[in-house]
């Protein structure tokens, strides 16, 4: 256990810097999940954790469970609660938190991808939205999903918070692009979930063979070439003058319909 | 139509203060809708509209739905941008903002409550929740919502805005608590959703009679007293370590099961 005093410690300015910027996340392949319950989730899907961070609070309050996280951390330190304070992502921080490298999770997707019930994401922007989405398609029971690499990071800390800690166990990858995926992966029926009175009704869809189905951005829907690849499209039957669904419900209520 | 220039004009006050102050919006028995689409959305719903305010860029801008919305409403005010800008709950203000009313929909909802599909909230507390949750019931096609009075404001910025403008067209009631509703309203079958896998799972349930679901307080559930007086509960089945949804996306599923 290493304790830290100083605002310019290296590890302290990385924190910092992981927290806030997607691109520097990239760069050194690793991002930080905040929380005890989040770091919980980190070691129990054996995620490498490179450093442990608490608070001198923390280090008390939640004995037990940072002793069980630090055995399977490279590093562990301790900084004061203000030093804290000053890195959280979050209002009231626990006070507890981990750098961990970054998951490769293609081996275990290509595993599942020719027999399961998948999610492709196609430039999902907000990350309270693709947090949600992961959350969702794990309780529900969702086997993996495609991510478009021109959706928001799923590595953001507001995706790892709003995700549960489904980021750490669901399987997933990022291609190029989902129309890409659709066409190499064609053992999978694809479907392209739209907003269009002139297509098929989610609910006379039968989703019981492997399939992948595309949800597209918060604004613009899916791109046209990814509608086009798609075997059929489907969609959400609506009324009322506002006919229209926040994206995460609508992404939940495809999940639902997909897997219950 | 009339100029304010003055920060401290009575209108401009009260304006502030029906944005901040759920009490003082009960006082004053009006509530503030911000935003061409959602004022749109007030004359067409034949709000009673108390005062029309716009920015001066928003009378040129929107001139057509401004003077439209201007006849039917008892003030027309314009401000400068800057003034506009003090008084918004948005960060890019669109320059258009009605005083309104309070609605009353009882008569309405009494006259239906026999023969529906009806949502029962019980101490729901996040605004962006209950936004959700109308513009979901509206799009789906509930009948009508009722509402226990320690739900949050339905007449809160934040749930007139997330509801795309639902609660001017959602016939709804607020009672003292959902346990009256549901025990002097027997011809609706009444259904509490809970987290429980000892109960029936909602996809075993027959939602096509005149029916109430109670949906609960996002983090304790639905109150001991609202599960006792329904006929039975229900639950989402999950799976994952997290097994957990976000209170929209729980309320989302129970929605489009209730409906579709």
């Amino acid at each position: 256990m290493i304790k830290i005093t100083a605002k310019d410690n290296p590890l302290i300015k990385h924190i910092n810097k992981l927290i806030k910027s997607a691109k520097y996340r990239k760069e050194s392949c690793e991002f930080i999940a905040e929380g005890v319950r989040l770091c919980e989730d980190a070691f129990l899907s054996d995620a490498e954790i490179t450093a442990l961070v608490v608070s001198e609070t923390a280090l008390e309050k939640y004995a037990d469970v940072i002793k069980k996280i630090s055995q399977s951390a490279s590093g562990f330190y301790v900084v004061s609660n203000s030093l804290f304070s000053s890195m959280s992502d979050t209002k009231s921080p626990q006070g507890v938190l981990c750098v961990i490298k970054t998951l490769d999770k293609s081996t275990l997707f290509d595993k599942i991808k020719d027999n399961g019930k998948f999610l492709a994401l196609d430039n999902v922007q907000d990350p309270s939205n693709l947090g949600t989405i992961l959350r969702t398609a794990e309780a529900v029971g969702i086997d993996g999903i495609v991510m478009s690499k021109d959706c928001c990071d799923i590595y953001s800390p507001k995706v790892v918070r709003g995700s549960m800690g489904a980021v750490f166990r669901l399987p997933y990858i990022i291609t190029e692009t989902i129309e890409e995926f659709i066409k190499s992966n064609r053992s999978l029926t694809s479907y392209a979930s739209v907003v269009d009175r002139n297509v098929a009704k989610i609910t006379d869809i039968d989703f019981n063979a492997p399939c992948v189905v595309a949800i597209g951005n918060e604004g613009n829907g899916l791109k046209k070439a990814t509608i086009e690849a798609c075997n059929s499209s489907f969609t959400i039957p609506m009324k009322g003058r506002a006919e229209s669904l926040n994206a995460a419900v609508a992404a939940s209520i495809i999940i639902w319909e997909l897997v219950k």
